[in-house]
């Protein structure tokens, strides 16, 4: 018998941009951990308005902080994060109620697709400062990441069914039941345990967890390879 | 010409179990990595009024979750922390003035010792439980430190001296200038650049900006010699 299989469940929003850093270290960690890796979409509104917390931005000195981290761990993470100009308006102000309903509509109908397009709706907000509220914009992102024309309209008609509503809001309960109080979460389950872990700077104490090598958020067989 | 020295500030209150987490990686790789650290005794109560930050065990569900993290990282960072049964009286009632500006004193006087004090200080609070706040509390820390019953004595005398709150003050406006709304705050200065870096979480960042080798929050080097 071969080693037990291991699942770790990543709750995260496009609106994160920490969630963003820890999803592609655990995109990258999957096969060298031989983890599964279990992407749920979820509402970052939702943890926010549950657990009683506010966005670190709103804060002033916060938002300071962060931005300056951020333009250091971009190049630490090799992952492209750029600060949107208008950090308010695209935050708090429209939000990325669409898009999650509509990450939640590919993981409903065509799951292999979903790291694909979460990463070209991350892209959008995240690195490009573009638009991730309006349907043109999604549509966009689902196309460029490989869904056809037909398949983008197709899910995107389906984020205004109950089904996608309830779904969305199911997982955003399930974080918040884990001790969500922000996200990126991590949950693994390891050892017939379960851990959560808050934040993209705790994926050296979830190989720790795991009994599993750290080698920095870019691993170097990862490295040799791009 | 050998390399230019670089210096490490980090901005800590015994008050912050982050911080000692910090302190102890940071004392562990200050020859390893051949920096100069200077510990800077600060008063996290003057970082939160300042900032209009609050301390984050306040919303029930981060403090629920530092609580198991922490239980975590004790074991990964072989930091012995133990949460304090009354966390509200020890934290937020009975803070930690008498204790900074005692540290302040041992800074400004004896700063060979402020490694070793600062550490007993965080094992009566934060690893064995005890009271930190009454004159005898620091004593007893200063003393298993390694300062005579006369030094320390001599040194609580100071706590009181304006010379003493004054620096503890300004310390902590220094902190708040370079941005803290928090602690650990770690600013290194490399290069001829300043980057301020917030919590315990940054260090492989840290190494990064160094431009030296992340092995770990204990060194290999260490391990062998535990």
């Amino acid at each position: 018998m071969g080693p037990l299989p291991r699942t770790l469940e990543l709750f995260y929003d496009v609106l994160s941009p920490y969630s963003w850093l820890c999803f592609e270290v655990l995109c990258r960690y999957q096969k060298i951990w031989n983890v599964k890796l279990q992407l749920q979409p979820t509402l970052i509104a939702g943890i926010m308005k549950d657990s009683g917390n506010k966005p670190p931005a709103l804060l002033p000195r916060k938002g300071q902080y962060l931005k300056s981290e951020l333009s250091l761990l971009k190049h630490h993470f090799q992952v492209p994060i750029k600060f949107p100009k208008d950090f308010f308006s695209v935050i708090i102000d429209k939000g990325s109620l669409s898009a999650m309903r509509f990450l939640t509509a590919v993981n409903m109908e065509t799951p292999e697709m979903l790291e694909k397009v979460s990463r070209e709706l991350w892209m959008r907000v995240w690195s490009r400062d573009e638009d991730i509220s309006e349907p043109q914009s999604i549509l966009a992102a689902a196309e460029k990441a490989g869904l056809s024309a037909e398949q983008a309209q197709g899910l995107l008609g389906m984020i205004s069914t109950a089904e996608v509503k309830k779904r969305l809001m199911e997982v955003t309960e399930v974080a918040c039941k884990y001790g969500a109080f922000g996200l990126p979460v991590t949950v693994a389950h390891v050892d017939g345990q379960t851990h959560m872990l808050f934040g993209s700077d705790r994926m050296e104490l979830l190989a720790y967890l795991l009994g599993e090598k750290w080698m920095g958020p870019v691993p170097p067989a990862l490295n040799a390879r791009l």
